[in-house]
C-alpha cells in the first residue's frame, strides 16, 4: 500500500471511529502544514467529525491561536513536547472538538540541530474528560528522509495516534498508549500522561474551554 | 505535467512572489480542508512567507475563528462570494499576513443544490493596503468531477489566484483581476472588487487589524 492509500484508509477508520463515540476532532498543525486536515477532510461527510484546524506555522500563530506561552515556546523551543502538549489543550479549548492532535516538528531540509535533528517531530493527543481536565498524551519521533518524507509520515503517525487514542474506549485509566506504527523510525520517547492541564495552560486566567 | 507537479510547482512561484514583495501569507480553508497550507508548507523555508492558516470546517469555527457572522451565513449560505469575501478579511484580521486567501465550497458527493451543484467553490483573495482598507477580490468557479478532483482545482486555482494578485504590484486600482487558469471550469463569475471592507466585518466592534 503506498503513502497515500495508507492515509486514505487511516482517515477513513479514524472518521468511522469518531463517528462510532459520537466525537469530533480539532486539528494544530506547524510542520504538516494543514496536511493532517487535508487528509481527514478527503473523506465524504468528514464534516460530521472534523470541526476545524489550526495551521499555526508561526510561534505567534501558536501564542495567538492556542494559547501557548511564548516563554515555553521560549524555553523547550517550538519542536518540543511540552509545546506539542499545549498546543492539543489549546486545540481542544478554542474549539467544540473533543478529540485533538497536535504535531510540530523539523521537516527540513534547515533547521535542525544535534539534539533536534531534522525529521525530529513531537504529537500530541488530547481528549476531553467528563468529569476532569482534558487527558493529553506526548511523543517524539524522528523520521528519515526528506521534506516530503518526514511530513507523509507525520501525517501517517498523527492519524494512526489518533485511532489508538479512540480504542482506549472511555477508559481514562488505561496505559494512554499513543505509540504510533509505521517504519523508519529512529528513535522513540514513549507517550506521557496528564492527569492535570498544562500548568502553563491552566495557569492562564481565561478556562481552559472558553470560546471566544 | 500531472496536478502534484503543478501544485508544486505554483506553491514556489508564490513564495517566490511573496519573498520579492516582503509579504507573508495566510489562509483560510473548508472544502480544501488544510490542502492550500498542506502545498505551500512543501517548500522548503516557506515559514519565511506563510503565516498561519485557518481551517473552518464548521460554521461556527468560521463565525469564531474567522469573525464570519452568522447572519452573512444564514443569509448567503456558506459557500457564497459573500462568505469567502468575509473569510478572507477575517484572515487578514486575524493574522500578521498581508495576503490572505479563502476558499469555501462544496466537495461532494454530497451537498449539491440546482443553484449550487456539487464543484461550487468561492473563492476571495485579500490584501492589505497602507492607507486604506483592505482590498478583496471574490470568485465562484464551478468545478467538475469527484471530491478529490474538485478539492485539487480548488487548490490549484488558489494558488493560481494568489501569484496573479501579486502581479498586481502595488496599484491597487489595476483591474484586481484574480481569475484563475486552467481546464474543467463550467462556469465562472467574473471576480468583483471592494474599496471598502466587507460592511458585516466593518461593522464589528473590533478594528479590523485588531490582534488578540
Amino acid at each position: 500500500m503506498n503513502d497515500a492509500a495508507l492515509i486514505a484508509r487511516l482517515a477513513a477508520e479514524l472518521g468511522a471511529a469518531l463517528q462510532a463515540q459520537l466525537a469530533t476532532l480539532a486539528t494544530a498543525e506547524s510542520c504538516t502544514g494543514g496536511g493532517i486536515g487535508y487528509a481527514v477532510t478527503q473523506v465524504a461527510g468528514s464534516s460530521a467529525w472534523f470541526e476545524r484546524g489550526f495551521i499555526t506555522y508561526s510561534n505567534e500563530a501558536k501564542e495567538q491561536l492556542l494559547d501557548v506561552p511564548s516563554a515555553l515556546i521560549a524555553r523547550h523551543g517550538a519542536v518540543s513536547e511540552a509545546v506539542a502538549r499545549a498546543m492539543a489543550l489549546g486545540a481542544l479549548a478554542r474549539s467544540r472538538a473533543q478529540i485533538a492532535v497536535s504535531v510540530t516538528g523539523i521537516a527540513g531540509p534547515g533547521g535542525g540541530s544535534r539534539v533536534k535533528p531534522v525529521g525530529t517531530v513531537c504529537f500530541g493527543f488530547a481528549r476531553t474528560a467528563r468529569d476532569d481536565a482534558p487527558h493529553v498524551t506526548t511523543l517524539t519521533r524522528r523520521f528519515d528522509g526528506d521534506r516530503a518524507a518526514v511530513r507523509t509520515q507525520s501525517i501517517i503517525a498523527a492519524l494512526q495516534g489518533l485511532i489508538d487514542l479512540l480504542q482506549i474506549k472511555g477508559d481514562a485509566t488505561a496505559s494512554g498508549d499513543c505509540a504510533t506504527h509505521g517504519t523508519n523510525v529512529g528513535t522513540f520517547a514513549a507517550p506521557r500522561r496528564a492527569r492535570r492541564p498544562h500548568p502553563y495552560v491552566a495557569a492562564r486566567s481565561t478556562p481552559s474551554r472558553s470560546r471566544r
